[in-house]
């Protein structure tokens, strides 16, 4: 998969599975919606539960800003399988003018956050690294291409 | 969602998305087909690559064998979105036979396992602690109950 595909796939995509890890290295993993501009990844906490300042994925993220992002596509075809993931460093977004542009972002692409806008701490991850897999860019070898 | 419906999600799911971290505490994500069975998560190396042997995720749990397990559902209706993870520590099956067993398992849930059968490392994840989140459970005060 090429870089131009890697990105329109990220672009399109409506949910990426968040992984972080807390202070000891412990890894931990949610779905996220998000939006992506430029060389950052948004996405707001949805502020469903009471606790939402205090949710692990934000304990860890201020622990280790280190994150790791993933959208992939499956189906029973395995020859059709793909992933993209986004490596980067996450923060949460403090300046209010910023937050808002990236929660206009994510309300454009989502009506669900036309209809409400997330109210929660917005966070940017600032991408360092996108790879991707297909069987298109598997080593000629891989069994599944015979 | 209580723990029999978890249990029932993490039966029927087809993929799941594996978060690990390295020595550093960097997270890394990837999607995997897996089988569960009693208190362990089993996965293969598809034996793709000719660096099997020496995939990150593998490099992750030699150095860190605190994992996170996620299978969730996305939809546009995101009164339907629901998650369940499964925390906990994995190992590289040295038994053989232990290691035929898992993969008996995944070719029992995977047609395409059973026409080739895995033949990298196979991964057992003890479990720790199953979790999940559907709306049903959120707490009352959850904007998407109105």
């Amino acid at each position: 998969m090429d870089a131009k595909a890697e990105r329109r796939r990220l672009e399109e995509a409506r949910v990426a599975r968040l992984a972080t890890a807390d202070g000891s290295g412990k890894p931990h993993v949610v779905p996220v919606t998000f939006a992506i501009e430029d060389e950052t990844v948004f996405f707001a906490v949805d502020a469903k539960p009471k606790r939402t300042t205090n949710l692990k994925r934000l304990r860890n993220m201020a622990a280790n800003p280190s994150v790791s992002l993933l959208i992939d596509h499956y189906e029973e075809d395995w020859s059709r399988l793909w992933w993209v993931r986004v490596d980067g460093r996450a923060r949460v977004l403090t300046d209010e003018a910023q937050a808002q542009h990236a929660v206009d972002l994510l309300a454009g692409k989502y009506e669900q956050y036309r209809k409400a806008r997330p109210s929660g701490p917005v966070v940017a991850v600032a991408i360092e690294r996108i790879s991707g897999w297909s069987p298109d860019t598997a080593p000629r070898d891989k069994p599944g291409r015979k």
